[in-house]
């Protein structure tokens, strides 16, 4: 069965199944945070956001840019905004155009996806179960392509990966010239949430993929950043459509900044949530990967093709996301979202009921 | 005296400037729906919106392509939304990189910012003033470029091209299998207001940019869509980064295509004032171009740099648009919005005064 490539849309997936939308659905296909934006989004003026709507944005992002450095302490030339993490995935795949690059996959589809269009010829490198980082092997591509993707903490795993390790790989990797792109969408999802932004000043060819869309829950309005090297940015900007970031993207950027004890929050809430999920789901004897943010894989011991229990439970009122456009998941795994105890209780109950059958 | 590139951002310019914005300062510089949104916007839900910044944006942009699709009575595969017209130019330029393409210039800067990102070979067809479309001069570069980017009506002049002029370029190219981009983004504010979308089926490398951010005011959140061939379409989906159409353009943009009233109201506004203002400014010997749509250009009949004129009328808080990035104009025109007649008046006294000096 082909289902659509992205999760999050679960009135596209139900259409497409032939069901009805109804407002039990619970959605543990998104992986942005589940306790929804920050209250300041509810009380938005509606003054500044029809002045955010009528005016052009500003087409360098000055304020949001000058932003970003000053808290991720880097310099401003280090610093693209984008259109949403996708956007910069683009723009970043452009540069390898024709070119050899590799990805560790699992991974976020689109690093794919954008290469693809590029013409590059891509090499996939799988990590088992449970998808903890083998640096030999990442390392033993590196004499023969340009640029490695790799997403920490993973999406769809959640498995985050150590600094000693991505170290390890940047100092191999500047050795061999090849360009190191982080994605770090999740990375304020870790209970340590610090990232690797100051070790870019060390390594010319690191390109670090940050997206304020997960953890500030505003995917619908796109907004992500870039920090690499004033060399890499210069080049990237060129490709970059003019006002590609939209005025109210810019508008609520420079306050979810000042968002500090939201994020705090929202991290202590879904760690709490997380581990106990990942404990009775274990005690069913499901396999469950050892994620650090808001989201993790559920699969069982067989390894088996699980439509059947993505169809049971969206005759739950459950989406989970399906895995068969991530390479080495194939549809044997399941990635649910870490949602408040209610919805994650209703899973828990719905899971267990699948046990017993 | 390096001045930004961009109209529209009045506060930018003061500040290059060293000058304060107050509230006094009239922006001639936009060249948008100088009444502003629909009135729709200012009474938008504040949950609807909440939920288009939360959610993730349809992928494919549904439910807005086919509405566009039926607007303009041509097949949705013809159809492709894109985060503002920029966008969609940096994806067709993407179609022509490292290929030769001409533009009939003066025109909108962003063609050949784009077509120079990708590595193009760029000939500029330049038109002198009174920016008549001279056809001859066209099709003679047919025989060695791979596509022709026009703008009609034409972003600087406001002149419009007749449609015999463009059919006789649509068919001298699909003979030399030249492509030809036709930017209308200001169609809808010319009378007849129908633009040339029923002739895109005729010719197979006839491709429409359409924005709707221009007649409706909404610069802020990007929104416009590009007619061509399904073929065509299909190469450029594979650039766009995915999700690229923010929530909020495309829960906006559905109702914005129920406008008819205030698109209506807006355009015979603007004729009214375009046509006094034509009047009074040739009365007081300006040179004005013959402009269809919301904004002309003002020059001097010794065709000098108007700076001095530029600075004069920013001591005076009217923001002009400068022309030195726009090829064959090069400082020695002035652009103006049509706004409300009160602003207009000032702006009039303020060129009366000037010529009186």
């Amino acid at each position: 069965m082909l289902l659509p490539n992205h999760g999050a849309n679960p009135s596209i997936l139900l259409k497409h199944l032939g069901k009805e939308q109804t407002d039990s659905v619970i959605d543990f296909s998104e992986n942005t945070n589940p306790f929804g934006p920050p209250a300041f989004i509810k009380d938005l003026n509606s003054d500044q956001l029809v002045s955010s709507i009528k005016a052009y944005p500003d087409p360098n992002v000055t304020d949001l840019t000058e932003r970003l450095a000053f808290t991720n302490k880097v310099p401003k030339e280090t610093i693209l905004v984008g259109n949403g993490a996708a956007e910069l995935i683009y723009l970043i795949a452009q540069l390898f155009e024709n070119k050899h690059v590799a990805i560790v996959e699992p991974a976020f589809s689109e690093y794919r996806e954008a290469c693809e269009a590029f013409g590059c010829d891509i090499t996939s490198i799988v990590l088992p179960p449970p998808w903890k980082l083998d640096v030999e092997k990442v390392t033993s591509t590196f004499s023969k392509i340009e640029a490695l993707f790799i997403c920490s903490p993973n999406n769809p795993t959640g498995v985050q990966y150590t600094e000693k390790e991505i170290i390890f790989l940047l100092e191999e990797a500047e050795k061999a010239g090849v360009y190191i792109i982080l994605d770090e969408a999740f990375y304020d999802f870790s209970e340590e949430g610090v990232g690797l932004a100051r070790l870019q000043r060390n390594f010319s060819r690191f390109i670090i993929l940050r997206s304020l869309t997960k953890m500030f829950a505003i995917a619908g309005i796109r907004l992500g950043y870039l920090i690499a090297d004033k060399n890499i940015i210069k080049k990237v900007s060129l490709y970059q459509p003019t006002w590609s970031v939209n005025g109210i993207a810019q508008h609520i950027g420079l306050k979810l900044l000042d968002e500090r004890s939201f994020v705090t929050n929202t991290v202590e809430n879904i760690h709490i949530e997380r581990r106990r999920m990942t404990q009775l789901l274990q005690e069913l004897d499901y396999i469950v990967s050892d994620s650090s943010v808001n989201f993790y894989l559920l699969g069982e011991e067989t390894r088996i093709d699980l439509m059947p229990l993505f169809m049971f439970l969206v005759d739950k009122g459950i989406i989970a996301r399906h895995t068969y456009n991530f390479s080495g998941l194939n549809g044997a795994y399941l990635r649910f979202a870490v949602k408040d105890r209610l919805s994650n209780n209703h899973l828990l109950a719905a899971l267990s009921e699948w046990r017993k059958r």
